[in-house]
């Protein structure tokens, strides 16, 4: 835990208190988004202090190259970069011609921000007193709206305190933004036309090399003391910025608000009318107004939480954390455009350039099959599927072929787009959270048409890729796998990882039956799957005797398996003798020392004892955590959960609920000292396993809802609703026992610590 | 081989005849260079067609970044990219208002080329018709000069034929040149002044980033039948050209010529004076002429030949490559400036963007030290002595303390300036090469001041940074390194790479031996170089235990050390198996098999036979040459060489001859389908060594020079001459024995098969 700043609070993110030093962590914290746009808190007004501004719109990005004499054959012919989008927020504010900024201002009292996660809306207040010795008191509230996904709106009120003041507002777009990513500074915007009419002012702009073209706009209505004024106004337009002034002499104690909306409306919605969607929009904004599009903000988000609420009673901190991950999920991904899907980063930052990584299938997707209708989940899948053309010429280009498909470790649109071969050569166990996804929406949702129809021929070409893949070893007498990376991205290049070659094996092995029980069932269709995908008896017969003969590095001396072949070389230190300064290595330490060391940066052989848990005893279980934990430093967002989840299956539930912490809080108290980048969005679908297949013990076991209900003691008790088959259940779990509401048509029967239960739908049970 | 299409010729480089597809390649096989600048064979007039434009300053680089979110800690900061220079060449040439363009031409006739390597010079004639239907007879001749190396100088004359013509020519400058490697096709040059004076034109420009100042230059002179013409001429001027151009009516049958003289003048040498530099150096080419110009061409190169001279007789083609590999090298590097050093792509091509690479150690040194004066060779040495504290920095930014040092693995001023952490933190051994030169260097010349003074600091970097570098396994009860890359690039990241833990072994055995003598023969010398290095007792103990427990890893089974552990893992099918189509393997596989095959770029276990060849005995380097040259595929120009003097030594000398042919012939034949993108120079002295410690088995042992002569049996004869401690040795080899030549104050102590042989100065003798 690395900062402590945010006050607990069950339904809201409080900061109190302004400190330099926590704008840009603050700026990623309180960052709000829609799911198809987003931005960090930065300040309306000028602020020239340190800052990271940002404001990001979904699907927009950058090819970045580096073309080098020593590329090699195969690697991506670009890597993306999220863009940093133009600003439609700025408000400059000036006060008898002093601009406010909090970073000149002599005095700042009572400045607070909030983000309120039940209502979706962000706000500020603060007293400042300028260097001209006037003292204002400022409000804002911001939001971008669920209803209205291309439009966000801005309540900012300036009251002067100690005197009158002439007050000028100037809202501004502007387009001359840079990433902080920019190799040299460069700007990544063309900007083509900069107009202003009446109160609305656009600029249209294109992204460079990918084209996109995005009209950014606003609009702006001043009031004093809640009555609308019409004043005159004056327009400023640079090269890249577009403002409008006005101003008001303003009597001490008297608000001067101006309300802005803005937004952008891009190509892939409006092909090139843009800037007349942008007037569409802003007209519907202004018929509107700011209240009745905030009310319809609360509205939406209190269909939301009516879902996907988690509640939890008797530690305020822990339900704070969970909300603030569930309401992130939902400002970066909510399931309605199925050319989308979750950033790691969202919509809170930079790092992290493409949209698509295996966060989604193996972190994410169990939240959104229990949280919102089964389309949504779908959505995903099918993401997949429309790029198993692309993931097959990605496998090509490594020189597999046949059709077998290797999903890219990043991407956009289906092709690769991360630069480092080690990544994307290597980290192929992807492949392996793709069809392990496939096999989890069948056992969640039940609905088998989907691998029948579509899931098929990913999960052939993901085996094929993986028998092509493996190689016989004549030294070792089985087959094995060289040159992979696992989860654990702090080794690179190692042979017989134990993660991939257990979830390749699996792949084959989950292939088969698959294929065997559409022949049981549907001759017909099997025939045709046979045909199209042009799958062989003798690539059948080669998996068969494949999957009977894979290596798996093994300790007898441990007797555990090994994360990879030559691990037992490494010094292995536990990382608690690691001194603080040296956390989180990769921080601190030189990335060739991260790589010889046996510091596991997340989950990577427990990360098959999770997904594959039936595989493995108990006892095994606790063997291999009690190897693996010590060692393994959660700098990855996506471990801390894994190991909460096994640390409560172990009944260890001081250790599952600290890990729950760092997993829930981990942007929260900035764990691994980096929220001022952005936060971890896709990892927050973990902290919700955490609790819900953690402390819960929720499983699904042949068609069945299966419950293991533990408690944290430091908890008096949690709640929290799954979808499941046309049913919502909602579990309530105290320390003297567990109750458990069912709404659907249907009673249900569901398993609790292995026994069979009935449930009556409407009706509580009270175990 | 891929091309035969150069002449056989013992001096020249001839190409005879025009074909569009063979520009880029002859472009790279015809380059020039004197030392300090060099530049590809681009035709001075007007070419449309498929061409590499190359002109390069020795020294001038862009430094190239790549911004990611997932940058590790202790990536370089930028990586170089050589940078194409202005070009000054260029003549526009028009004829009765049509451009002289061989890529329109209707008919081209007695197209010829020739590099004439013993007097320094590149010549072009042609005859072509324009599409004009006029018919013109063309001759150029160009050289960089020796003797100015800031100056070239092209004679260039057009003779109409079939008609009179109205001739035009425009010698210009053009800074409006891009690197082929541009990411974006970026410009990497900023445009200060443009000017022109009577004959004379300038271009100042600067080196975006790294604010590198060049003056490019002009000065012409017109003539017909060789007579000097002062004719009106009128100045043309772009954004970032600047041309003269002057017009003749020319008879049937006459010579109209121009003479233009260019180069660079760059702020290394001149400060803030480069265009008063430049007019100065034009002055003196204006003041000396073209012909006088070109006598101390040929003067300088044949004081080069002098001494650098090998003769082959009966095999043309062995004769032209190994004179071609000996040309290069002095094109390229000459020793004069000690700031500078030899790129492996010389003045040739973009790829590979620094200066300096392990090469300059591991395989230039030698040919050097035996062909130039011993300055030239410690000139090399106190390259790598002055970027100490560059490399002791290098290795703190990895975690290596206490003045560990890790010379960069490519650099252009000691700074690591390559973007492949694989490469830059891993491939480590290069350390080990620069002690070796040390050591090297010592046994050739027989000077120990070097070390004692100045060496030995190296050395005990380079050793400390090995103590650090290995880790104790407990599973194997031996020091391991882990994580490395090897010679053989095409692995990356393993562990117990035989090469590198051998090597670096011997560099702490070394550097603990040579302080163990300087203490014994200077006492007061070693206790200041332990005061200054802060070498401690417990650092010499740990080193003295370390090297008796380092784990070499060891195949019973073959009766080999293996490349690293893991390798019999691989698929072991010779690479004569590979079919043509697929070879060579890095043009045609994807990094990602490249890395899991067996397959071997370059001599990697094989490399630490070469060094350490008394360490093992001929049984032994027998068995490691049966196991790992059928998997070498001798992608890098690096490796023939090696295999070629091993050939020799297991007396293969078919083999042995093939693999010469191979590394003498590898542009000229283009084995690796890759000349159009420049030379490879450093590997022409691999050449060298082929001829001299393969063939000729020269070797040095307790200070004297060993021979052991062989011949290949398509040869007659062959002769080269070594500097060896005060004396010119020349050695004749023919089938029926071998004489020596010496010149120097003292008779020679050698050995010829073994047997001690006394040879008088002056005197030649037979064995």
């Amino acid at each position: 835990m690395n900062q402590n700043y945010i006050t607990a609070d069950p339904w809201q993110i409080i900061e109190d208190g302004f400190n330099p030093q926590r704008v840009e962590s603050s700026e990623s914290l309180f960052s709000i988004g829609n799911g198809a746009m987003g931005q960090r808190a930065n300040f309306e007004e000028t602020y020239s202090g340190t800052s990271f501004q940002g404001s990001y719109i979904a699907g927009v990005y950058y090819p970045d190259k580096t073309k080098v004499g020593w590329w090699k054959n195969g690697y991506p012919e670009y890597f993306a970069k999220v863009l940093n989008a133009p600003n439609w927020i700025g408000i400059k504010v000036t006060i008898n011609g002093t601009i406010l900024d909090l970073n000149t201002c002599s005095a700042i009292h009572h400045f607070k921000r909030i983000l309120n996660m039940k209502e979706g809306w962000l706000k500020r207040t603060f007293r400042a007193t300028l260097p001209n010795n006037i003292e204002v008191e400022v409000t804002s509230l911001r939001f971008l709206s669920l209803a209205h996904d291309e439009l966000g709106a801005i309540r900012y009120q300036v009251t002067p305190i100690n005197s009158n003041a002439k007050i000028k507002f100037e809202p501004y777009l502007d387009a001359g933004i840079k990433n902080q990513d920019s190799n040299w500074d460069d700007a990544f915007w063309k900007i083509k036309s900069i107009s202003s009419e009446g109160k609305n002012a656009f600029i249209e702009a294109e992204t460079m090399k990918t084209g996109f073209n995005i009209c950014t706009f606003m609009h702006y209505n001043t009031f004093l003391n809640g009555e609308l004024l019409e004043l005159p106004s004056a327009t400023h337009q640079t090269d890249t910025i577009v403002a409008q002034s006005v101003e008001l002499s303003v009597h001490k104690g008297d608000a001067f608000t101006i309300e802005k909306m803005g937004g952008y409306t891009v190509d892939r919605n409006h092909g090139t009318a843009v800037r007349s969607a942008a007037q569409n929009i802003l007209q519907t904004a202004s018929d509107l107004g700011f209240e009745r599009l905030l009310d319809a903000q609360k509205q939406s988000w209190a269909e939301i939480w009516n879902m996907a609420d988690i509640t939890i009673e008797g530690d305020v901190k822990a339900q704070q954390a969970i909300r603030f991950n569930i309401f992130q999920l939902n400002q970066t991904y909510l399931g309605t455009d199925p050319q989308l899907n979750i950033g790691p980063k969202g919509f809170t930052g930079e790092k992290y350039g493409g949209s698509t990584y295996w966060d989604t299938e193996a972190y994410c997707l169990p939240f959104y099959m229990a949280t919102k209708p089964p389309q949504v989940a779908k959505n995903l899948l099918e993401y997949r599927f429309k790029h198993l053309n692309k993931a097959i010429e990605n496998a090509e280009k490594l020189g597999f072929n046949t059709g077998a498909a290797l999903y890219p470790m990043v991407t956009m649109n289906g092709e690769e787009c991360h630069n480092e071969w080690e990544i994307t050569f290597e980290e192929i166990h992807r492949n392996g959270a793709i069809a392990f996804a496939i096999y989890n929406y069948e056992r969640y949702t039940g609905d088998r048409s989907y691998t029948q129809d579509k899931g098929i021929f990913v999960l052939i070409a993901i085996a094929r890729f993986w028998l092509q893949r493996f190689n016989f070893s004549e030294e070792k007498q089985q087959y094995v796998m060289l040159g992979v990376t696992g989860p654990n991205e702090y080794e690179n290049n190692v042979n017989n990882n134990f993660y991939t070659n257990y979830i390749a094996k699996w792949c084959m092995e989950f292939m088969l039956e698959k294929l065997h029980q559409i022949k049981a069932t549907d001759s017909q269709n099997f025939n045709s799957i046979l045909i199209e995908s042009k799958l062989s008896e003798s690539e059948i017969d080669t998996m068969k005797t494949m999957v009977e003969s894979i290596y798996l590095p093994y300790s007898n001396t441990h007797e555990v398996y090994l994360q990879q072949d030559g691990f037992l070389d490494k010094t292995l230190i536990p990382a608690a003798k690691l001194t603080p300064e040296e956390r989180p290595i990769n921080q601190h330490w030189s990335w060739d020392r991260i790589l010889r060391s046996p510091y596991i940066k997340q989950a990577d052989t427990l990360q098959a004892f999770y997904f594959f848990e039936d595989h493995f005893s108990l006892d095994s279980l606790e063997k291999h955590f009690d190897f693996y934990e010590p060692l393994t430093v959660h700098e990855s967002s996506l471990s801390p959960c894994v190991h909460s989840i096994q640390a409560a299956k172990l009944g260890r539930m001081d250790q599952a609920y600290n890990l729950y912490l760092r997993t829930a809080r981990l942007d929260l108290d900035d764990y691994n000292c980096e929220v001022h980048e952005g936060l971890h969005i896709t990892s927050m679908a973990g902290t919700w396993m955490s609790i819900v297949e953690g402390f819960g013990g929720m499983r699904i076991k042949n068609n069945n809802l299966h419950f293991n209900p533990q408690i944290p003691k430091q908890w008096q008790s949690y709640s929290f609703k799954v979808i499941f088959r046309n049913h919502v259940v909602k579990v309530n779990v105290q320390h003297d026992g567990v109750s458990f509401e069912v709404s659907g048509d249907k009673s249900l029967e569901l398993y609790i610590n292995n026994k069979l239960l009935r449930v009556e739908p409407n009706i509580e049970l009270t175990v």
